[in-house]
């Protein structure tokens, strides 16, 4: 396998873009990954485009060919894939693959969402359908419940807080508003968390994701050819995917997701990393629960310690792991297709000591850690500065 | 890269599958194929779904998670692709570039459909979002009136006659009667072809391919691990993937699709096999002018000659140039998601001189084309015999 490594990106603001069409949108940011990368459109060789449910938001299938056209790339192959939140990270692992395969040189893998040009009910039931529709979308279940119950379960094993988690919505949308591309921009404190609207016990509305617009590119190319477009290449060391039961209902635990724990164990081996030496992570904060989870899951603590570290600001920009500093799912809104490709663009900017007012201090080695559905499918990948 | 090798396959029948679930008809297919290669589910490392529209169609998606949790293989990775009706083959080129980057072994590529589950009315506007929206679905066009602008100057420039068209229909549904998968069991005359009720001018209904389900899938391995698999293995020599407009008013040409002569291509490219030594070809005949298009587009005759080599008898099971022996999506019936992996799987069991009384005189070399919406997509793979 060859080595691979990203040498530009770009975003669109993620929001409420009732201005801007889906279309417009991937150019938006593929203009801004293309001029990031320094190439023009001929030296592109394929695209990949994670996306969830098109089809559903704007009657839209077979986005590939639509975005290939209207980038005005045809005939270049364009492929969608699609799981659920994770769309992103497996449109980027598959254009990796493809480079690293020798198959395609340069690459663009591309994510994007857009969410809100439907009311909210038919948003809600686009998104039950990434949970088991026979056994959990059809009694009604929403996606923050299924959140709530592992949070529930994490509180009762290990004494997890209401304000431990309100913490990581606090931190991250502080980060958020020291991104200009997110789209929540408000500072919070723990009571504001606390006393927000439930949307299901013990989780309240700032400790969930909202619906967002919003698309994110990047190119990949062969490292050894990547210092022809960039001085400060970042390598994508490590890879892992792995799925787990769609049903909540089926796992032996609520206090982890499977998935995440085996695509991480799957990219550390690859990169030879270990969780010790990560400076830098995007991890998929859907809700604040979902974070922590995330922080043992991925071996920055031991299970049941990530209230702790977060309430001990380890996690914070200035701490000595930051974890979402564009501000997270929550902070920088969560496209559901683009999310994948916007962590790792961010842990780019970090890499490339690009990262303006949310710039952490030390940053060799970044990771990005995307969720499908309520844990069905994961994908973890590592970076390297080179 | 990796040189690949298909090791072992399976399908459901295709049909109105009204007492059989999506879960179910995966596991079917899947279970025949592991058992046609003689392995278990643990020695699968990653698989990847063509699907279009579940979400449309069963109110799911993440259906790559629902698939590993059915078969029990969770967490293995499990990736679905989508490119319309070309999903399937998108697939089977995404296993493969997956086997030949060396990130993984042995890999499923697997396609499926429900689409007999809703009413046809629900199915039809499932089937339009596949098109451009804003330009031709929001108008009311359907599919097959795509294919009938097509037929219509196809038939202007190059005097195709509706007779010519009504045999590919004539010569599938034969061919469909020699396949016990198959949907329609029904010998037909150009005569009833021609009297059928009129779609879209000029097409008739047994031109156009039907709403079916099934699930059909593929075991891939490295081609020099193969034999321990099987004694008779079939190498994916070359694959080619292309895109166009979605739209097809921004086409150049309406008698033939770029995006199917580009991805041809590069396969021919790739496995440095010519038109002429195709033995056998499985191409997309979603309506009857879609085949004739598709035998000129891959080189097989010259522009405007589809019509010509149909009459003479070339592409019938004992003419020089079998094509769509399984009876092709109008006799097979189309699956969306299914289909592209149905038709390697019949090359493969034709290569292996396993397709009974519908086997082809010699077969070395092997082609499939698989087509996504009006051409915005298309891919191309060549098999060879080992």
């Amino acid at each position: 396998m060859r080595k691979v490594a990203v040498v530009g990106g770009g975003q669109t603001k993620f929001g409420e873009l009732w201005d801007t069409s889906f279309r417009q949108m991937i150019i938006e940011a593929g203009t801004r990954a293309l001029e990031d990368a320094g190439i023009s459109g001929e030296e592109i060789d394929a695209m990949y485009v994670g996306n969830m449910s098109s089809g559903q938001f704007i009657q839209q299938e077979h986005i590939a060919s639509l975005i290939a056209d209207h980038s005005g790339l045809a005939p270049v192959p364009c492929t969608r894939v699609e799981a659920a939140c994770a769309s992103g990270g497996l449109a980027l692992r598959e254009a990796m693959v493809a480079v690293a395969s020798g198959i395609h040189d340069v690459v663009v893998a591309a994510g994007i969402e857009k969410m809100t040009d439907v009311i909210t009910e038919v948003g809600q039931e686009a998104l039950a359908t990434v949970s088991d529709q026979e056994w959990e979308a059809f009694v009604g279940a929403t996606f923050p419940s299924f959140f709530a119950l592992m949070a529930r379960r994490h509180m009762h094993e290990f004494g997890t807080t209401e304000e431990q988690m309100a913490l990581v919505a606090v931190k991250n949308h502080h980060n958020a508003c020291l991104n200009a591309y997110a789209q929540h921009h408000v500072e919070l404190t723990v009571e504001r968390v606390l006393q927000s609207p439930l949307v299901s016990s013990p989780l309240k509305m700032l400790e969930c994701a909202s619906l967002t617009d919003g698309a994110a590119c990047l190119v990949l190319v062969p490292l050894e050819e990547a210092r022809k477009y960039t001085d400060t290449p970042v390598e994508i060391a490590g890879s892992g995917q792995a799925s787990d039961t769609i049903a909540l209902a089926d796992r032996e635990s609520l206090v982890g997701l499977r998935a995440t724990r085996e695509a991480a164990r799957k990219a550390y081996r690859m990169a030879r990393i270990e969780p010790k030496q990560v400076d830098v992570a995007e991890v998929h904060d859907s809700t604040t629960i979902s974070e922590l989870m995330a922080l043992e899951d991925l071996g920055f603590c031991r299970k049941g310690e990530g209230g702790k570290i977060t309430e001990e600001g380890l996690t914070a920009i200035d701490g000595t792991l930051p974890v979402n500093p564009s501000g997270g799912l929550e902070g920088r809104g969560h496209p559901i297709g683009a999310t994948g490709i916007a962590q790792a663009l961010e842990i780019v900017l970090q890499l490339r000591g690009e990262a303006g007012k949310r710039q952490v201090r030390k940053a060799e080695v970044g990771l990005t850690h995307n969720v499908g559905g309520s844990g069905g499918t994961a994908v973890v990948h590592l970076f390297r500065r080179r």
